[in-house]
């Protein structure tokens, strides 16, 4: 645990951006545009140990971070950031023992956090209508080591959610708006609703939606500026992401009006 | 726990702003500026219901989630806000079973946030100097309910930490580059560094302090932007915060030339 | 015109915050919460001269800026900010000697600074519908010294607009795409159109129709972040401005098809 | 003036991002990945005219406004933006018949937009060390046609300022503090001083030194942020400049105890 062992998922990182998310492998190398690394430099010593290219670089041997896992996922769709991911689980309150429901897993990145919330006692639904992602997913959620935490469901979430008493349902599609009413029904009094959407239509559609049923509506962006701090040079970062996504969230309440419906 | 038990810590939310967190108790009531609300009308009742004041405004009934609070502990000191400890327990990787060490505890709203991710098997150990802190730290980790996570030392945590092999130093403080010498020895190989700081230039001497023993350094500021969608109105709010503090991240290393220190 | 006249208009500054925008007059003082400032200590000192008010507070005495008489205006209206007008005149390209059709009036905030720019060889032709609207903005216009240099018309602008050949159309009122066809007969070929709205969904119209005989279509808002430089506290302000309003720019295009409308 | 006459400098668009500052030729063509543009159709035709290239894309055909000559600069150095020149030249009241002392001159972008502004009875003195940058610079402003109302100096600013009774001081120079004692005597009492640093620290050497002899000191940073307005697909950019340069301004006072020295 303290020292890396052969065919664990290490991060080699040359600084905080170029940076390898790889198993280690006796006998083997990692080609970089720095040199190569040699694996056997790095099976058995401690981590944070910085090692030599054969170029003479010098490279950091991390144990990956969860947002490692998330950032490095194979992918074929775009992911929720960590800046984005963080605002969802930290507002929404996700918390060990969580009942979670998601859409869709996409390639999983998002997935992966909440899973490493909630577990052990708490667990994913993912809904994915799309079986290339969901391989993909799966692959990039057995490598994080969650796969007994997450339940993916080929489904498409519009039509409907199969579980109930959840405490928060986390959508990342097209539609959201869609798949409001059943989020009704899937979720506990109180529960939270969450939707990212990177256009402004989405994002209005769905908060009108949510005017039937939910309550506490909030819409936030988040911008990360990155500030480079060097002697008689500090400035924040040059360009800088503007725009991801929109993030509602809302609360389930409980009216006599809604009783009835 | 689906229903509000006398003595339940309750949210009484008229919307997203106005918000009280307080315990439920038979035969009492809240008193707002929007009218008087009855402890009876709310024990009993299912969470997520909304209630009526006796002047008929609409309050919303939520169990808190932790994040509530984190905002709504009392407080003789400046917090960390949601956004900033969202950025912070995400980006840092914090996760359940960890061993972190914070400073100073203030008035526990990041304790809170980060020993609800650590427990049940992991632990914060929380250095403040001032006891009028720690009493009102301690009140608000009990009214969230975590005293079992949380270790309060009342050391000052530039002389030296305790710990030994933790995998986070959390820190808020005015002068984190004095701690960076202890938070190397106290941190496991690879673990994670924070230092949060509202200027500039402690973030600088923290930033320039770290190249000795640490890598993967990075500072960001995170920037949250309201936006208000409301039919043919839509549009972010007037006013923002603009600024509460710089993050600096970086993970210790270990080189040759550190070994011998 | 280097020393302070009788009668001249002078900004009185404790700081780039509290400022009086007044007209010196003999014998008389200006009442701050910061003591009292005799205007015969103004008279006949030089421009940037600091005085003392009668409690010992040190005041400035500054040569208005136009900016100054923008933000000093009286008024019944929003105003559009200097941030927001600097961007607007610079990306319209206004320069002297450009005739520029503006709606709504307002309180003319940015009639004056439009009308200093294009000084002495251009004119602003203003429309407005509210007659109490005008003569506030009137008195304002004559304050800044700018009467000879615009003309106010007491008209619907969604109704037409009078002139032809003009360089700018610049709008900042509650339906600025009803005005769309008037702008294209009033502008000369290439000429600029502006649109300042504070929604999402009036940019949304205003673009939509703009597709109509227009190019060169671009929205942007514009943020601006005071930093408080202070030794050893260095750091952006706390609270600050985060949304007035989306600004739209587009050029007169012809084409084939549009000549024969 | 509303035909394109041969010899003249035109602004031919594809869109708002490309776009070619060229001078009309007969008989000649511009190439560009798009196909090639024929000037002849161009010559004669009116301004906001469409043209078709060999290829059948559509261009359109402006006269350019004083941004685009400032942003199509030849260059060697890094140039003020037009965001940033729009907030120096409307905070620091540039108007017609100012005198400008501006340093260094660089490619003379900015040179540009404020001698445009102070034209034609106002002037720009502007200070620049590198002969092959004023060469540049002389050829982009003759381009602009702005010729008469410049005058470079070939002189290090730090070293002295020849003019008296400034309106405004602007600098964009590595070292603005040592600047600032001539700054003080050419400008007139009130006079505008503004500097436009990328880095904090640069910033701060410059705010701490306008406490000798400067008032209202107060610095700005601007973003803008693009928004894509599309039919169900409304959103900012993906990527944004994060950042350019702090700008500070301040305003030269007169002190007793600055009479002296």
């Amino acid at each position: 645990m303290t020292t890396v062992g052969e065919g664990d998922i290490v991060l080699i990182a040359l600084d905080t951006k170029k940076r390898w998310l790889v198993r280690t492998e006796k006998d083997k190398k990692l080609h970089t545009h720095k040199g190569v690394v040699d694996f056997n430099d790095i099976i058995g010593s401690e981590y944070g140990q910085c090692v030599e290219s054969n170029t003479g670089v010098e490279f950091m041997v991390f144990y990956p971070l969860m947002k490692d896992f998330a950032l490095k996922v194979d992918r074929k769709t775009q992911i929720i950031y960590p800046k984005d991911a963080a605002i969802i689980t930290t507002y929404a309150g996700i918390e060990t023992g969580n009942q979670i429901v998601e859409a869709g897993t996409g390639s999983g990145a998002l997935t992966i956090l909440l899973a490493n919330i909630v577990r052990p006692s708490g667990r994913v639904y993912s809904y994915e209508i799309e079986e290339k992602h969901i391989k993909i997913a799966e692959k990039n959620i057995e490598k994080a080591g969650l796969t007994d935490y997450i339940s993916i469901r080929m489904k498409d979430v519009t039509q409907g959610i199969d579980e109930q008493n959840i405490d928060a349902v986390i959508l990342d599609l097209a539609t959201p708006w869609l798949v409001i009413p059943h989020a009704y029904e899937a979720l506990r009094g109180g529960g939270v609703f969450v939707s990212y959407s990177p256009t402004i239509e989405q994002t209005q559609k769905t908060v009108y939606a949510l005017k039937n049923g939910f309550g506490a509506i909030a819409t936030v962006e988040c911008l990360i500026r990155p500030i480079l701090v060097r002697e008689n040079m500090t400035r924040p970062a040059t360009r800088m992401v503007g725009h991801t996504a929109y993030i509602t969230f809302a609360r389930k309440i409980i009216r006599r009006s809604f009783k009835n419906h």
